[in-house]
């Protein structure tokens, strides 16, 4: 029986359900698997969190106390914040501790850093809780993929945006009310900016790329857009034209150069993450050799993801560390691929005025960019008309040339709005 | 670096799949784990095969002169079959070599015998390709899971019936037309007998069980039926009705017992399992602490399993043995749940008198055995009348019961067809 004492850094949602959990399933994991984890520091800022659950003499408010106690083998990181926690993160792989986190916003801005003192230390750190909740995609990336060959990692990895855009779908109300109904329900928080604006999915596809191409990529790496421009009538076009608009996440590696965006984009009905909805994600692997693998399910929750943290800690306890695992990540540079350098197909809705000739020369525009149209709707609107067309994919830099150009037609009477079809 | 040396047994399709795989990686897979994997063993009865892509030097055509050979570390078994691969398998681990096998129809019989084995003499036994070809479940399941609190495992495990379910879903012809059609394209083989009847998935659902439930399941503890006797108009009846027809296995555990079988079952439209087409493969894994995660991808071919062999032996090779691993598989026994103890929903198409009073006769007995009916389509053919039903769950006994009261009526024109509802 090998005993592995842990160290907590922070005692919120899911610091105390890591507590519980690994005490209810104590002897379960000892009886499975030979390793008797026990929890016997915990440090919390709040005071009255102390206490709760967990007897008060193991609590602390100091960090640091946690991460130079020498009879802690592993530190489980859960205080977020990108500073203070690579500070103390750094500390404890000095001090020969293993490390679990569920900081994305740490690793998408500093863990290039903190992989290679890890390395140096012949110490791991793991960080499944931090994509995808209880879904194992960064153990099955880091493991399983060796010989996979991908090139694309893709996926829904914001869990709020979901939930709003399923909303939406379902005709239960506007961007505004599915975001208040979503608060109500705890699934967007209090100040829901970073999940809207799809900053939360790009720290989130900083690490996947990273991972899956051994690479060094950061958030500053990432073009994001959100999705509170989405009206209920994009939703109810792409229906029509069978599509459904998720929030994706996309890491492509092209010639050995890397793109990562995160985009509202229009999913066909039939594509499995067209059926991912509420708050589950999903990420689909992509590489010659293994065709397409997803792996979906609940992206968030306080017990869900704490079941991460306790895979990463058996996984820990259970792997050599000859600094094959730290080796994993993030070996090379590779440049970054522009926006523009990009095939993509655009959905477009605009007003236009309702006269002879107006389609003609929106069609002769693409036309002269070779930016070719795939489906097109129009309807009447007094002496107005929506258009809506889908194109096919095209250069984006050729698509946003158009796109100007029509934009600057005294016939157009509305800002185009355009969402990017997956492909 | 460590230096790994590699014996295959079996020269295959995915044993030739992995010597060209390794090769061809081997300078990436250095690179990214610090592992240098080298076959230097091949034995395969066919020697027609010796020297294809590897060296003939490589080749033998004794399985044992690879098992004893004192400098090979990993042995990797492709034969298939069951008492001679167990011979191999325990004599390697009994030399000390870790193994990696493919062989599911081995593990779902003899399994429990081999993990024991392997505890013993501190070595690895993985054996990711026997089920689902590239994707990692069986990975995700022993190593990832600890705190799921996992209760049921079901999903899609065999291509060639679900190529079969799709081409028929599509209306490409009934079973026998689509079945060659699988067949011409590789998707079935020339005797298809262990796919179609259920087998094949049956002996993958007893590998599941057993590492779900750290049980010893094996294939004779397994209820089977296969597609054969699918119809078009099965198909055609559950569209109707809102459900895709798939070949389902599922493991459950119910007051500490294990129930384990696999039956083409109707999936309604909106279900995760519905959308998986062709030869793909799909796992959902439900518990507790998790809720409900899906792996899916390619179930099969001989480039994606060898991805899977390729992850193994990188698996092992970075792995502590100190008894861990094996003791995550098979450390009690559960006694098996009867069938008839179960509680299922059903789909029902039987051809009655069409004259007033049958559809009372029938609905009278089922509700004598508490069986209720969810929904029902009559379509008149000619004095006869076709009567589809689905039933609510009910316990499998009193819905047994019923239907046989229901096929010994003198206006009941066709044995019943029944087809088990996903719940």
């Amino acid at each position: 029986m090998e005993k592995v004492k842990i160290g907590l850094l922070g005692y919120g949602v899911v610091g105390s359900s890591v507590y519980r959990l690994l005490t209810k399933e104590r002897v379960r994991i000892l009886e499975g698997t030979g390793v008797d984890l026990e929890v016997t520091r915990i440090a919390e800022m709040d005071t009255t969190k102390h206490g709760a659950d967990a007897p008060a003499s193991l609590f602390t408010t100091d960090g640091s106390a946690v991460v130079e106690d020498p009879s802690i083998d592993v530190v489980v990181e859960l205080f977020g914040g990108v500073d203070a926690a690579f500070e103390l993160i750094s500390c404890a792989l000095r001090n020969g501790k293993n490390v679990v986190t569920a900081n994305k916003q740490l690793l998408a801005n500093r863990g290039a850093a903190l992989f290679e003192l890890a390395r140096e230390k012949g110490r791991q750190i793991r960080f499944e809780a931090s994509v995808g909740g209880a879904i194992p995609i960064i153990k099955v990336m880091r493991e399983s993929m060796f010989a996979a060959e991908l090139h694309t990692v893709y996926g829904i990895v914001n869990g709020t945006t979901n939930y709003i855009l399923t909303a939406m779908l379902r005709g239960e109300g506007d961007y505004a009310a599915t975001l208040a109904r979503a608060q109500e329900l705890g699934y967007a928080e209090a100040d829901p900016t970073a999940d809207v604006n799809g900053a939360d999915a790009a720290a989130k596809m900083a690490i996947l790329a990273s991972i899956a191409f051994h690479s060094r990529v950061t958030l500053q790496d990432v073009t994001f857009e959100g999705i509170a421009s989405i009206q209920p009538e994009d939703i109810a076009y792409a229906r029509d034209l069978g599509f459904v608009i998720k929030l994706v996440g996309s890491a492509r590696l092209l010639d050995e150069q890397v793109n990562v965006r995160v985009a509202p984009t229009l999913v066909p009905a039939g594509h499995p993450l067209a059926g991912i909805n509420g708050s589950y994600n999903a990420v689909l692997l992509v590489g010659h050799a293994i065709d397409e693998i997803m792996l979906s399910g609940p992206g968030a929750g306080g017990l869900q993801t704490s079941t991460a943290v306790i895979s990463d800690i058996v996984s820990i306890v259970s792997t050599k560390t000859t600094g094959f695992m730290q080796n994993c990540s993030c070996y090379r540079a590779l440049p970054l691929l522009a926006e523009e350098e990009m095939r993509s197909a655009f959905f477009i809705r605009v007003r236009v005025e309702d006269r002879p000739g107006v389609l003609a020369q929106l069609a002769s525009i693409f036309g002269e960019r070779d930016v070719s149209i795939e489906s097109l709707i129009q309807k009447g609107h007094g002496d107005q008309a929506e258009l809506v067309l889908i194109t096919h994919p095209s250069p984006e830099k050729d698509f946003r040339a158009a796109l100007e150009a029509i934009a600057g037609l005294s016939s157009v009477r509305s800002r185009p709005m355009t969402i990017r079809v997956l492909g």
